[in-house]
């Protein structure tokens, strides 16, 4: 049920996001990068959520689709650009050599700055004015969350404040405009918000343990890096117990928040479930 | 009258920026470095362009301050990705430091990428929906333009279409979107998209000339270095003298443009005469 609904939440984005980006064919390097990150074999949670909220409020998947595809491109631009030297300096994403090490770094710089355009295009070709809103404002606080990263000297006082920005604003933002979409109440929407909170924080503690872990085969990117570079992380900080039990505490506040806005929500339940219990 | 006009927009635009970069201030470093690069005596040309063109159309210049706003973060966010080292590596902007050399790359990065999500959350504060899709084409094409730069080899047939993007493309944005902020005629946009193709291509080939024959002391960075580094510009390609007349004859075509537009284009017509003679 649960792997039907990505797949098909999936196929729609792929679709969508293939029609956005032949809006590049008269930069052709432009265009081959971006595709390369974009088309990588992403799991296209972000474009799910946003499809999902929007049918969990009584809208049609079809009609968020734009919003999904620009989320889809804003995430795909972030780690572009997190995989940069300057930042991350990260070779290897999804199993494939990352975008600087593919097309050099002047050309992934500009893959991210043409994906992030292009989201803000795709918007404009679909406007609901609450979804551009929370869009722009959950790709704005991804960048503060990256920009608390860079310079916080791995200070443990911000790391909740620091991923709940760097994870948890493109949840945010997926749910909202798939409820703005689907024309919802502002109480589904608050409903949602607290999901995609409690969503993102289990999200990114899984995401830490995974780095501890994980198999690198399943990840498709290095094991281990947190610890070895003295990354601030859930795992570090907290170690893997704690880490584990806080991971199954945001479950439950996730699960409660999502059952709160009424109608079928097993597609988020078994979503919940998974990340809980994920292997990459 | 074209200074009083240009500071009086100038202001307006201030004012909104500074009211838009307050959104960082959870991320300091961020902020800080956002407003480094804004807040660094640009011209405001776009923005000005904007609003004028709001006004011509028998709009009220403030309903066009969002774009306006937008469209100088966007600006700016291009010249701090620009002078990465893995691009045109630019030590000075406008007289100092440029912001990598001010705040790190990764820092730099971030600013840029903050301020183009940024300047669509502004968009989404007053949403018309054809400035936003304007703005949006805008901003990717001029990513497509630098793409086609950083690319192309110096080929020299590639230098009107890559100088359309990189510089047209935003000048473009900026008329179209005052224009639908004032709620113009197709005819009215039209004409004022033909204003903006030939001023964007002056404004290019005196930026080239000035490169050529400026005082670094009045352009605030490096003289000379496109002829040093081989660059391919309409300068370099044409010779000084060529140069020189195609510029006029932009000027020429720009003029025409804008008067067909009808009403009072005098704001447009001295900022030509003013581009075509301009020193920095």
């Amino acid at each position: 049920m649960l792997s039907e609904r990505l797949t098909q939440y999936s196929e729609w984005t792929e679709a969508k996001l293939a029609e956005l980006l032949s809006t590049g064919e008269r930069a052709p390097i432009l265009q081959e990068s971006m595709a390369y990150s974009v088309f990588s074999g992403g799991k296209r949670i972000r474009p799910a959520l946003c499809m999902a909220a929007c049918e969990l409020c009584g809208g049609d998947a079809q009609d968020a689709v734009y919003a999904a595809g620009a989320l889809e491109m804003i995430h795909t631009y972030s780690l572009i650009h997190d995989d940069l030297p300057a930042m991350d300096n990260d070779d290897m994403r999804r199993g494939k050599p990352s975008n600087h090490k593919a097309f050099g770094e002047a050309n992934a710089i500009l893959a991210g700055d043409g994906l992030l355009s292009l989201a803000f295009y795709a918007l404009s070709l679909c406007p609901d004015s609450d979804a551009l809103s929370a869009i722009a404002k959950g790709a704005f606080e991804m960048v503060m969350g990256q920009s608390l990263d860079v310079n916080s000297g791995g200070d443990e006082s911000l790391l909740r404040q620091l991923q709940d920005y760097k994870t948890g604003a493109l949840f945010r933002a997926a749910v909202s405009a798939g409820a703005a979409c689907a024309g919802a109440s502002a109480q589904q929407r608050e409903a949602l918000v607290r999901f995609a909170n409690a969503y993102g924080m289990l999200f990114q503690i899984t995401d830490d343990i995974l780095d501890c872990e994980g198999e690198a085969s399943a990840l498709g990117k290095t094991v281990g890096k947190d610890v070895q570079e003295g990354k601030t992380t859930f795992a570090t900080v907290y170690g893997l117990e704690r880490a584990k039990e806080y991971a199954k505490t945001y479950a439950h506040e996730a699960r409660e928040a999502v059952l709160s806005v009424g109608g079928d929500a097993a597609f988020f339940t078994e979503l919940i479930n998974y990340t809980l219990t994920r292997k990459s």
